[in-house]
């Protein structure tokens, strides 16, 4: 039978020597783990860029990948390492809500905490966990150690205060949860808020103290050069983009702005 | 029998989580498919940058590979989607030209539209069509699926209308094709062009006004400090090129600017 | 019996073809070999910074790995292909300093020049060995051929001469051994040298020309902010690090720099 792909999400960049010593690790104890990278390009620290893309990402792998994130500024303290079964995958990581995310939206079925150092590497560092703690836990998880061998089950995670969408009379309160390498900008709405304010063909959004009026389109081509819209994305959240342009630059919007979405 | 290789191309970057789902879609139809990154850093939109790196690293792939470049700024449009059929290669593609130089280099045996849906993902998206359409059919082609499937057989596509380099009495003009992260400056130019203006040991070459007389090397290393040179780069084109500095910033040189070759 | 893991270390980047090109030769003669990135982002011809990545990841991978390091400013010219041979692994690449640091690391063995031109490429360049001859070489090392086939055995290779850490009285001198991405500075000090001037919960380092009493920690996090301090790295080196913020750009540190170690 295959082993199942394990997939890395990180802050660690591409320079560095980390992540090829968390692949190293893991081959090391599973050697034939198909080993995929979903991004290292994570803001340092920043959870919940990390969270955004795992979640993006997560459910378009088989069922029983084991989906490793580390975003861990509370590395080498008292914040728990933890697998999370989900019904179709593995989640391991620090709790701090890297995970939560994903997990979440796949229904959490069962919560270990990494507590068996048989199954971390002999020497754990204070500040390197993703080589130490997780790839070898990740491994082991491909190899069929059964989820009780590393810890004992746990009830409750760290569920992190990421974006939720208020609605308030006639507008809906939420935020920019992810800015694409295009300049999408991709927001907290979907259909849902869309159709609860009564958008169609065009959405009335207010963002950094403008309100903005934005055609609904289908495609970022055949749009009009310079000139915002609003589109479903492929992950189904409402975006901001432009044609062959970063809206995110025209609108200067970042992670974690607060966006309303207007009664049309 | 051993699984195709599959390679990618595209303009995503390796940031945002668009490559790893089209990874995840590919393997969850193709298990034990191999997947090599060839660059995900090409221009947002440069067709031509894509076309030219595709070209450059097709042609050492093992027979039967499957190349997939995504780079795509119709996306969601009138745009087709393609499978070329050349004698060792699969290329798989928008059909805006960014498949059409590698494939014409190895002889186009076929060309199919992808239009059966059954072989993309259930729901397509107007954005993302490497993940929902280019990369599901990569890896049915993969798994053996015959090109009559894809959709019916085509004969024509999109020619792109990259540099020729063009004879005029005593010079060639063409263009710069590439300036790769060394700061190399590649050209359209070739051994043939070369010869035809009789250069051997040393070429004359206009540029931004100026000409340059540049000595012929055969490698980077012993060559003067802050001179540039000219070789015959290790693709077959003319690179002008410094030892251990940027001739590309020194030149002020970008994709597509004109240059000449004048008769020594 | 699986093929032998090769793992990659270059200064070609990300966007140009050049990785893709040397993964497409090494499948092409070892089809079911897998290849790891340890790197590509390193500094362009810097010998040291690449020594230093390989030396990190190079001890995590399983016995008979293959590590490949390319970062070869005299490609072209007389500097030799060298195989190393030690007691886990082997090293391939330009017998410049780049690979020797980690090999002496680990024992070398054996020495073997690359010189028989039927292990490499048809056509060799003298611009792109990586693809041209260490590929291959690496790749028909993984496939099983003898180390005798490469060339006749030598003795002796290029010992750079990276720090030294140097013991004058009351205070030792090494110098920075690295930046990684996230800020951190890793000194060539280690924990015999941080005994060797009694340093326990404190160290006092003088670096362009200022005296730093820097407390020694075991985590990042729960450090001061804005505050410098020092640890033992996951890699066994004294660090001078802050809680999310980049101690580089604080003490304006790069590789090389000379540092001291004080008697505390």
């Amino acid at each position: 039978m295959r082993k199942p792909i394990i997939t890395l999400t990180t802050d660690f960049g591409l320079r560095d020597p980390y992540v090829a010593e968390m692949k190293a690790v893991m081959l090391s104890i599973s050697l034939d783990t198909t080993i995929i990278d979903v991004s290292h390009e994570v803001e340092k620290f920043n959870v919940r860029m990390g969270a955004y893309i795992l979640t993006c990402a997560a459910p378009y792998f088989p069922k029983g990948t084991i989906h490793v994130a580390v975003v861990d500024p509370g590395v080498g303290t008292e914040r728990r390492a933890i697998i999370i079964k989900t019904k179709r995958f593995f989640f391991v990581g620090p709790d701090n809500g890297v995970l939560a995310l994903a997990a979440e939206k796949h229904g959490i079925k069962q919560v270990y905490p990494i507590t068996n150092r048989k199954l971390m590497l002999s020497r754990v560092s204070g500040t390197f966990h993703g080589r130490d703690v997780f790839a070898p836990v990740a491994a082991h998880l491909a190899n069929g150690t059964a989820l009780e061998e590393f810890g004992p089950r746990i009830s409750r995670i760290v569920m992190p205060s990421f974006a939720k969408n208020v609605k308030k009379g006639k507008v809906v309160a939420g935020e920019v949860l992810y800015v694409d390498d295009f300049g999408n900008v991709v927001t907290s709405f979907g259909e849902k808020e869309l159709e609860s304010v009564g958008a169609k063909e065009a959405v009335c959004v207010r963002f950094r103290g403008n309100d903005l009026m934005l055609d609904i389109r289908e495609a970022y081509a055949g749009a009009q050069a310079q000139k915002p819209f609003a589109l479903i994305g492929s992950h189904g959240f409402l975006e901001i983009a432009m044609n062959q342009a970063s809206a995110a630059k025209r609108l200067k919007a970042k992670i974690g702005d607060p966006i309303l979405l207007h009664l049309v």
